[in-house]
């Protein structure tokens, strides 16, 4: 059993993985500053079950689970929090949720774009520098994204790429086309976390996962009060999730632009499972590694067809409507990455079926009165042209 | 004849390329926020020629040249400078030095290497999101570093690849190794920058630098009161710059490691004219673009034997002493970039030649009286262990 730090504890992952990890007997901690509560207040977006503050859910897992969660309050962004917490709590291994994860929030102004990559990269910074300080132990799980790679027209690897040039051969970082400034500080996070581990002979592993999907974990269910922060709105919530939404709400699912957009995507439980692998299978000393977490791959039309079809078999007047779409990406691609050493280490995949959805989307029907169908559609535009979202007069609320 | 606006107006490359750009004819203004100035006092480091402020910089140039500069005041991380400066100047080009760029004192400690990433990438957000929003028909010319590509077993392209893969192929970002915290600035800039022309439809030319070298161009010898910020010390100061003021000096060269590692490198005078020929042929509109910008590669010894050879032949006894590389690098590897893209627009190199090293030596000779030996030393170690600069007290003087 390990010690394990969870940063950004609090989150829609971090809670469920804190939880997850503590019933399969580690020694888990929580670090969270409440940044993304203030981030729902800034634009008025809250997650569809009532979320318990961290400390009451910590003090419900243990009336409930009798496991002790350790709670710490603390930004990454401050490096005396960082080293206080590492030598205070000295964990195994460190699992970095603690970003900011939208990436429709960093495209909004050149406010919310500097500060995703300033608070993304300064917190992984932080964590290196106080790791390599301390001279830990310690793997670093970071959460990463596929989308840090794009859409390139060749398989995506697993990280690196070998390549033939010239006649002569390398394996090579692979090159990465991010689509946004969210997606873009996950590259810089995974350059700065590489060299790290080479400067320093720390160990990590990015975890560039695809795009989660659930609203319960077997933990979860015990206790109301143990509910994860579901979001299904334009700017935290993803697409399943979104849609599942619009569907039990009886509005039309959205789709952006064609939706010939392919992705990777993953159940909660997956997500849960796969940190628990890269856990226990730690990185070697030096070693930056990195594993394609994702179990299928849909393009969000596929998707929107999956939920209406089965919305419509429970009985709901589903339809889908095509959006403009807000973001700049390809609408028709290539898309073919590789995600085979998740499985290797043991992962036994929960795809989407009709039956996960039949219960989202009756889990969701239980809190259709909360659904605040203003939320939904875009307002984010990534050319800056006909933002909507100026007419929240969103300035600045600080970091 | 074009507005030009240099970022970093008060550094070694930035003063130079105002006044050469100036008495080209174009319209020039500087901006800067004398932040190395203060790094300088913070390591005890000085320029080896006396420079005057960039007020009475540019007031000698108007003395001595009849032309004017327009001088700005500000610092590229307040957005509201960068969007107050461009929308004054409104530039039909900027130049941007303006970032930290020095790799040892990127490493010094986690406050240096924080800063360095944000202070590099905010700076650089702020001009692509200014330049959006006040809608500027401005071409974006940006130093970045050679040092982005690392040191792949394959020939390195200019900024892209085609790579074939599983009977698949497409043109790709050029895979990055970058080797400290101030180079992975430069990568996070390129990806920005990429990501915002695409977006936006920005233009931008990402200039991949080698090391500069030089103490003159023809507009600094105009006048004493027009000499460039020339540094010689073990963080801001560059080889062949270093082994020249050695051999002056009369100490031993020093070489890092075996001094194997291959590297590119340009004369002062041709940064000047390669900044030009980007400025004068821009990119498109939407266009990012790379140009590897170095002339000729050498190893680190070839340099120092080079150095010394001449350096004898002018009666100074010159030893080569190796010491141990405080740096995380490869002392033998391939190394073949290629760098035909300025060549096409015109660039006529200044190699490196006997006659330049003899007017380099001579003119260090004049204020040999001005070396201080002891900042030339490598202090910083790039593993943190033995880190000599501890004992400097270098706690952090604030951003």
């Amino acid at each position: 059993m390990m010690k394990v730090l969870i940063l950004g504890g609090d989150g829609y992952l971090g809670w469920p993985t804190a939880m997850y990890l503590s019933r399969c007997g580690h020694e888990v901690a929580v670090l969270d500053n409440f940044a993304k509560r203030r981030w729902e207040l800034e634009l008025n977006v809250e997650p569809l079950i009532p979320i318990q503050t961290l400390h009451d859910r910590v003090e419900a897992w243990r009336a409930v689970a009798d496991r002790r969660i350790e709670l710490f309050v603390g930004d990454l962004r401050n490096y005396g929090v960082v080293e206080g917490v590492l030598d205070t709590f000295r964990p195994d291994a460190v699992v970095h949720y603690g970003e900011q994860p939208s990436a429709p929030y960093s495209m909004i102004d050149h406010n919310r774009s500097v500060f995703t990559q300033v608070n993304n990269v300064t917190g992984t910074l932080n964590v290196l520098w106080a790791t390599k300080k301390l001279k830990l132990d310690c793997h670093l799980v970071k959460l990463g994204t596929m989308g840090e790679y794009g859409t390139p027209n060749i398989d995506i690897e697993e990280g690196f790429i070998e390549i033939n040039h010239n006649g002569r051969k390398d394996t090579l970082p692979f090159p990465c086309q991010p689509g946004s400034f969210y997606h873009l500080s996950k590259v810089h996070d995974s350059h700065n976390i590489r060299f790290a581990c080479k400067a320093w002979k720390l160990s990590a592993t990015d975890l560039h996962q695809g795009v989660v999907y659930g609203i319960e974990t077997d933990e979860t269910k015990m206790d109301d009060r143990l509910a994860t922060s579901f979001h299904y709105d334009d700017v935290f919530g993803t697409a399943i999730n979104r849609f599942c939404v619009q569907a039990a709400a009886g509005i039309p699912i959205t789709v952006y632009g064609k939706g010939g957009q392919r992705r990777g995507f993953l159940n909660l439980r997956d997500t849960l499972r796969c940190v628990e692998l890269a856990i226990v299978n730690p990185a070697k000393r030096g070693e930056y590694r990195v594993f394609n977490q994702f179990t299928e791959t849909f393009t969000i039309l596929q998707l929107a067809e999956l939920v209406a079809e089965q919305a419509r078999k429970l009985g709901l007047a589903t339809e889908i409507h095509h959006l403009p779409n807000p973001r700049i990406e390809q609408e028709e691609h290539h898309y073919n990455p590789t995600h085979t050493k998740l499985l290797d280490l043991g992962l036994q995949p929960h795809f989407l079926s009709n039956e996960l959805l039949d219960t989202m989307i009756a889990t969701i029907l239980k809190y259709k009165h909360r659904v605040k169908q203003e939320i939904i559609l875009p307002k984010v535009q990534w050319n800056g042209k006909d933002q909507e979202i100026e007419e929240l007069k969103l300035m600045w609320a600080g970091a």
